[in-house]
């Protein structure tokens, strides 16, 4: 079904999930997985964190990356609720993919090349749900974010 | 940070979240909020749907848009384990903005006038978290989807 009028020009713009510990997931969707932090809130006891491909090549700078933010598809939300990295009681977040809390799944990072992808993870000491080798699905792959956070990882055609 | 060359063509692909009964959720995210179902996987005991809006303005063919989904970014998929739309001992999902199960926080649809957008989700009769009206920040609104994930809605500003 094609989209009607009503719904021209939306956009699946981001994804929200909360992070124990900024530097720790900052440090893992960027250096990591390759990621830009294009814009960042501040609220008086949380902090948001906006990160993205940057898939204008280049092309766009850092203020407009982050003025248009809301016009684009692919970023990822980080809500820190301040405190939660310091306190010794605080259980953690929900992956959502174990009782209970069950729901939310995954994120999805797709790459040229998922041999080489997931290689690099494992070099860099990433834990994984479930590696390529594991299971029937050999193309697949689960890295846990510092969260628990399951990221799945994959491959894709490039369209010609 | 500029993404390093190990991570060029890097691409947040997609966000998985599980649905009770997806008649329910098809109808929701294709004619609410104007997705398109792009492809469909089936396994022995769930399906898979992937959503996404069409950004290549009508170019992209149907089956180019299943073939090369894994590319591109904004895609949403539904994972629907068979039984659960008709299982009166189905608790439903958590949509991770309570305890327990606390984590994940919402999916954002940006378009191009938040005011005339949350109007018409109103009027299609669409449950609210937050009406624009609610709270504080009133450009911003947060609808229920059928398994009760919050949906972000917002506005956003056409790049010159």
């Amino acid at each position: 079904m094609p989209a009607s009028s009503e719904t021209a020009g939306y956009r699946f713009n981001h994804t929200m999930i909360r992070v124990k510990d900024p530097k720790a997931s900052l440090k893992f969707y960027s250096e990591v997985l390759g990621m830009e932090l294009i814009d960042t809130m501040n609220g008086s006891d949380f902090t948001l964190y906006f990160l993205a491909y940057d898939t204008s090549n280049g092309v766009d700078t850092a203020e407009d990356k982050a003025k248009y933010r809301s016009g684009r598809e692919g970023l990822l939300e980080l809500t820190h609720n301040h405190g939660t990295e310091s306190d010794a009681s605080f259980k953690g977040y929900a992956s959502g993919n174990a009782e209970p809390g069950r729901g939310f799944g995954h994120t999805c990072i797709s790459t040229p090349d998922v041999e080489v992808a997931c290689a690099r993870l494992e070099r860099l000491g990433v834990p994984f749900q479930k590696k390529l080798t594991d299971g029937r699905m050999k193309n697949i792959a689960f890295a846990l974010d510092p969260d628990g956070y399951w990221v799945e990882i994959i491959g894709y055609p490039t369209k010609p």
